[in-house]
Parts: C-alpha cells; sequence; structure tokens
C-alpha cells in the first residue's frame, strides 16, 4: 500500500504559496484598442491641461458681460475646431457653438434659448445671472497640467480609456497578459467530433480551463494531451515552458500507476506542495519550473515558471483553477484584488458537512430581500460538470461532522456576477 | 429662439423604446474557443449517456464484492482508454485506475489505500462497506442520453463550454454578435500622438464606446471622425449602415449651427425620440434607418439598423451608452438581463438634487457591513471624464429641489464589479 508523501495544506497556505510565487509581469506599452480590463504599471500624469483652452459650455453668443442686457451687434461665429480670430468689441457678440475656444474680450457664453436674436443683434434674457465666466468652461477646469490623472494599478476601462485618449495618448504601460500554457493529460481523452473508443471520453478539461484562463484576463495557449507514452511529458512539458509563463495540466496527480506528472516536477523543479486539504481538489499540486535550454542547462536569466497540476476530474480541476490559478493570473496581471470576491449568504437548505474535508459547494446565488441565499446545484461528485454550469459561486463549509441547517449563514466565493440573477432591467428613477 | 422640437421622455422610456426595436441576432454555430460570455440560441440535449460506461472512481483495484475480504490473485491491469478484456472471475482482481472501464465480471473498486497487496495477491481491508457499486461510477450517472444539458438563454462560461466539449461537442449554436459601428463628429477633434490646433481637443469618445462596445460583448468597429463638411455625413452613415448592426455616434445632437444629423436622421428614418429628461445626457437621440443599396433604394430584407446618436461631452455620451446602448447589445446578443443590474445604497455625504432633471451622479460603492456606501467621485461636469474614471455606479437622483442627506437609500446602477472593492484575497474555511 502507498501513501501519499505530500502532506495536506489548506487552502489558505496554498494560496499565499502561490502569491509569493507570482509578480506582476513587466509594464508593456499597449495600445489602447488592446487596453480595456489591463492594470496601468505606472502613474499618468496630464501632459497638458484640460480643456487647452477656455471654451463654450453651450451653443449660443460669446459677449461682454459688462455690458448687461443691452442689445449688441453680432460680428462673427467662431465654431469648434480653430480660431477664428474675431475680436469682441464693448457692444458686440459672436455666434459660438458648444466646445468652441472664447473669442478675445469675450468674457461669458449665453444660450441660445436664453437670447433674442433680431436683425443682426442679440439681446440676453435679463435674470439669467450674466458675469464674468458665465457658459465658459476655464482653461483646465477638468485637469490641470500635471495633475496625476491615474494611478498605478487602477483597472482601464471604459472611462479610463478615454482620459487617457483625452490627453492625446494612443497607448498606456500596463502590466503584459501571461501566457497560460493548458494541457491535459490521459490516453482516454478524445477528440471533438470524433466518435469515442471503448473506454474513452471527450476531453473536456482543456476547453474548460482555456475558457476560465482568458475569463480570468489571461492569454491562453491550447498545449493539447499529453498521452502515457515514454518521453511524451518531458518533451511536451519543456516545450510548454519555454513559450508560456504560467502552466496549466490535468490530470495524472492521484496515485495511479501512470501518475508520473509530480516525480518529473520533483526531478525538475520544485514542488511547493502535492496535496491540499480540501474537496474536491485534494491532489492539486504547485510547482515551480527552471526555464531550460535545448541542452538542457537552466537558463538563468528567465524566471522559473509556476506549474499548476490540476485533478482529472472536470469539477475538480475548475474549482482549484478558481482558487489558485485564477488568482495567480491576476496577480501576473497587477491586479490587487487577486482572490475571488467573498460575499456571505444564508443557506436556502441543509447541507451535510465532510468530517474529512472542508468542501467548495458549488452554488447558485439568489438575491432575498437585502441578503444571498446559496442553493446546491445539485449532486456534488467530482466528475459531474453540470454542477458547476449555472453556479456562480462556492460555498465554503468547513470540515466538520453533521449537518447545517437551512438559515446559518455561511461564505461564498463569487464565480460570476451574481447581480444579473436579477431582471437587471429597470432603471427608473 | 429656436426650441427643440422633441417631448422631452423619461429614461424608462426611452429604454423600453430601444428594447422594443431590438431583437436577438439570429443564432450561428461558434468553436467553443470563441464561444467565452456567447448565449446559447437552443436547448442542447446529451447526445450519449455520461460517462459512457461504468468507471472506476478511483484508482486501485476492481474485483467481486461477493468474495468478501479474501485476498484474491491479481491477473492484470485495466487503465483508462481502452478496453483489457480481462475478465475478473470469482478470487481474482485487477488493477485499475481512475476513469478506466470496469472489467467484465468486477463490481467494485477497493482504493489502492484500503487493499494490502502482497505476492501478487490482494486483499481488502475489512469495515470499508464492500458491497456491489462500491468505487464505481455507473454508466449515465452523471448525465443521461437525451438528457438537457443546457437551455437556450444560458451564459457560456468556463463550466457550460466544458460540459458542451464532454458531449464531444466543437462548437455551439450562440447568438451572433452584433457589429457596433462607433463614429465621432466634429471638426475640433485631433487624432493622438499629433500636435493639438488652435481650438482642438482629442478625441476622447471613439476610445471610450469602443471599450464600451466590447465591454458589453459587441464587436466595436471604429468608423472614424465624421468632419463638418458638406455630404461627409451622408456618405459616412450611409457606409456604417451597410457594415454595422448598430451605429452609435457622438456630438452633433444639440442645438448648434453645426448639428445636421437630427435633420439627417429624420429624413432617412424614424426619429423614436430626441431628448431625455436626465442629466447628463438630455440631447441623446434615438432612431431607426432602413438599410440602402447604391442607388438609394430600400433593401427590404434587412432589417432597419438602430442607431444611438449620443451627445459629444465625453461623460454624457458614456453615460447615456451605459443606459441604452449596453442593454441594446446585450439583448442583441440574447442575455435575458439587459441593462445594468441596480442595487440600492446609503449616501455617504449630502447630495444636491435637480430640481429641473433626474440625476445620473458617478459614484464609488464600498462595502460596509452588509451595505453599500456611495461616494461622489467629484465635479460631475459633463466634460470631465475624471468623474467616470474610478467609478462603479451611477446614483440614480430623483428630479427634485434641495438636498438629499447622507444616509438615505437610493438606488445605484453598476457599472462595474463592486465587490473587487474588497481585498478579494481570503478563501479561509
Amino acid at each position: 500500500m502507498r501513501e501519499s508523501s505530500y502532506p495536506l495544506v489548506t487552502v489558505e497556505d496554498a494560496l499565499a504559496v502561490i502569491l509569493r510565487q507570482v509578480a506582476p509581469l513587466p509594464p508593456e506599452l499597449t495600445l489602447l484598442h488592446d487596453a480595456l480590463n489591463r492594470v496601468l504599471a505606472e502613474d499618468v500624469h496630464a501632459p497638458a491641461a484640460q480643456p487647452p483652452f477656455p471654451a463654450a459650455l453651450v451653443d449660443g453668443f460669446a459677449l461682454r458681460s459688462a455690458d448687461g442686457d443691452a442689445p449688441r451687434r453680432l460680428i462673427g461665429e467662431q465654431m469648434a475646431g480653430y480660431m477664428a480670430g474675431i475680436e469682441v468689441a464693448p457692444g458686440t457678440a459672436v455666434r459660438i457653438t458648444t466646445g468652441a475656444p472664447i473669442p478675445s474680450g469675450a468674457d461669458a457664453v449665453v444660450k441660445v434659448e436664453q437670447a433674442d436674436e433680431v436683425d443682426g443683434r442679440v439681446a440676453p434674457h435679463p435674470d439669467q445671472g450674466l458675469r464674468p465666466g458665465l457658459g465658459i468652461r476655464p482653461l483646465g477646469s477638468d485637469v490641470q497640467a500635471g495633475e496625476r490623472v491615474l494611478a498605478a494599478g487602477q483597472v482601464l476601462g471604459p472611462a479610463e480609456l478615454g482620459m487617457l485618449a483625452s490627453l492625446g495618448l494612443a497607448a498606456a504601460p500596463v502590466h503584459a497578459r501571461p501566457v497560460v500554457g493548458v494541457f491535459s493529460t490521459g490516453d482516454e481523452l478524445a477528440q471533438p467530433d470524433q466518435p469515442l473508443g471503448p473506454g474513452q471520453i471527450y476531453d473536456s478539461n482543456r476547453p474548460t480551463l482555456w475558457a476560465a484562463v482568458a475569463q480570468a484576463g489571461g492569454q491562453p495557449l491550447d498545449l493539447g494531451i499529453i498521452r502515457d507514452r515514454p518521453g511524451e511529458l518531458e518533451q511536451k512539458l519543456a516545450a510548454g515552458l519555454a513559450v508560456a509563463d504560467l502552466l496549466v495540466t490535468s490530470g495524472g496527480v492521484s496515485m495511479g500507476e501512470l501518475d508520473l506528472l509530480k516525480p518529473l516536477l520533483e526531478r525538475w523543479g520544485v514542488v511547493h506542495f502535492g496535496r491540499v486539504l480540501m474537496k474536491p481538489g485534494k491532489p492539486m499540486t504547485f510547482a515551480a519550473l527552471p526555464v531550460r535550454s535545448a541542452d538542457g542547462a537552466i537558463d538563468p536569466a528567465r524566471p522559473a515558471r509556476p506549474i499548476f497540476a490540476l485533478p482529472g476530474n472536470p469539477v475538480s480541476s475548475l474549482v482549484t483553477f478558481q482558487l489558485f490559478v485564477r488568482p495567480a493570473i491576476r496577480r501576473s496581471l497587477g491586479h490587487q484584488a487577486a482572490g475571488l470576491p467573498q460575499i456571505n449568504a444564508v443557506l436556502g437548505h441543509e447541507f451535510r458537512l465532510d468530517p474529512e474535508r472542508p468542501e467548495f459547494h458549488r452554488v447558485t446565488l439568489r438575491r432575498e430581500g437585502g441578503r444571498f441565499v446559496a442553493v446546491s446545484t445539485g449532486s456534488q461528485a467530482s466528475s459531474r460538470l453540470l454542477s458547476a454550469s449555472g453556479a456562480n459561486g462556492l460555498l465554503a463549509l468547513e470540515q466538520a461532522a453533521g449537518v447545517l441547517p437551512a438559515g446559518v449563514e455561511r461564505p461564498v466565493l463569487l464565480l460570476d456576477d451574481v447581480w444579473l440573477s436579477g431582471d437587471g432591467k429597470s432603471c427608473k428613477v
């Protein structure tokens, strides 16, 4: 009888070990079109003031406020995009459009709706508080020259990208996206759209993990299936190390005869842990492998590559991905919040506990009043992807005997947007 | 003096009008690699049972339960991926790995850790409840043949894509992604990385809206800047109609001399509304334009294209995008929850109300105990993108005089993941 030689580590310790091994990738200057959801690696300061000139806030008439309500002679027009070169002398006004620069001499803009234009003369309505600065967006009123407009660590959404564009920037320094190589292992795995041979199953882990990498913000790289043939594991792993920042495998980590992966990881690098006290996902293994050149020598210039050897069962591999690989990818991307967000939810029914391991139970959360209620997705067999399909949370159940009754509160790790379970359609004010 | 001829519609009515004009796009069979976050257009049924054969749940020994704890002769091994063709007669056992098919004659699998193997014989430990079915995943126990495994309308995340892959499918019928053409309008707009001329500003709306389209799941198409030159608006709009499912413009919809867009929309199609009672974003206009062939004739085979003419101010264009265009994109994609999710939040400080319009105030939400607290991002000038940068919500303030005190609750539309404002790192059980 063989026992695994790896001590069981807690989920918390395992995550801490992983995050110590992974650092944000170096910055790369990236076109704004490719920078959505990326993380700024450096502060950004405004090279110039915004707006770069005093500008009309409204469509109307640029004039001198000291002239009061008296009618003025219209002497020209100033549209956006150029300087018409008109001087607004006392008793005159210039037609102006929103965003256009204020002509010399004018100190206010009266809205088109708040003035009467008759026979080439324009008279502001009284009682609109005509004063210097009315209807004018002063130079630098949105952003001052040199002001820090975005900080390192900020995630670039539409507004932030627009902010960068408004400064005239076409690219931004963001942390590089990690290339995450995804393998499956096993002779039983068949390719899609092919008939199954006896004892074969379709490989679902690669498509699952490929999508999970993309969802986490990494660049997934499909490295195929590693068959149980002599030398194939070594060869494909070495090829993966050469091209990927992180490697993810599934299968080949439990105690079968053909589980060659762990011994290889020990020979080639450092196995940080080889078992985790959790259900599902106990055989989850994390190692760091140095990058080697063609002659087998370690390349000292390149940092060791983290490798996540996930269990082969579909649910186990997805749960361990979300708990351990996703944080590593997000840390590489420069995100400050690396792990899954956590909320408290009320149990919608009784849950049986496992006396041997803490369990991450797939649940659907629904909003009920001001709280969330967690309902199981059904049988939690680790082969049963249906239990993960439609789940938006992982309910964290403690290791204990017995059952938890409906109504008690427990933490839930969020896998998906929980708000969309509402109708999300109303925006009545 | 001119008044806009368009009646003011409420935000709610405007959204209802838009959603009546937009239907989910037709299904297209899409490779799983490209189907992340897409919406299933049809139910998916399992073509075969899962697993397709009774399989070992663990690494161990396949044997006959009726033999009890007595030692058995080891007669071979059955790995995953093929049928070894061994018959397990009484008194014999077969070494087996997880996922491998159960050999004929065996009705249980004993874990490797729960048996003693000596001299080619294996004896199960007593008290492990050896019985028919132990350690076996029966045929069809995860999914039965013909079972509906995914329903039309489900969003394809990693687990759902894995489910499809486990059925042997390489592609899925999902609603097509709308191509969303994005224009800016205005002579004052400069391209990035070029020095600004007098009166010019950089175009921030196209990068902002481009990213917002991508974030909403659409395929953004950059259609450039429409200059204030005769014929250019007509020419570029016609070109956009030919290639895009939806069009989004910004600028050219308020009351300036050069605001030619609304009259053109009236000539070419139906303007559904031209003003919305909201701040910012009042000039927001929504129309539907028929697609025309080169000779100007309406193409009756192609549905009219929705066009969103957003205000030119950066914040106004982004807020109206999120309130009106995002739901249209999500409806096209087949999402059931089209609009922004809405929660209630407590005001973190006093907010001044606008007596003339309901306001969507950019806020940052932070978690405090079980509730969310909304804090303004500062000056809400509609030119000031800094007020949208870092905002994760739009606080919906009613049209009224006076101020709302800190502590009262108001609805907030969510722009971004609010959970990430927590540290999101803990997953202690």
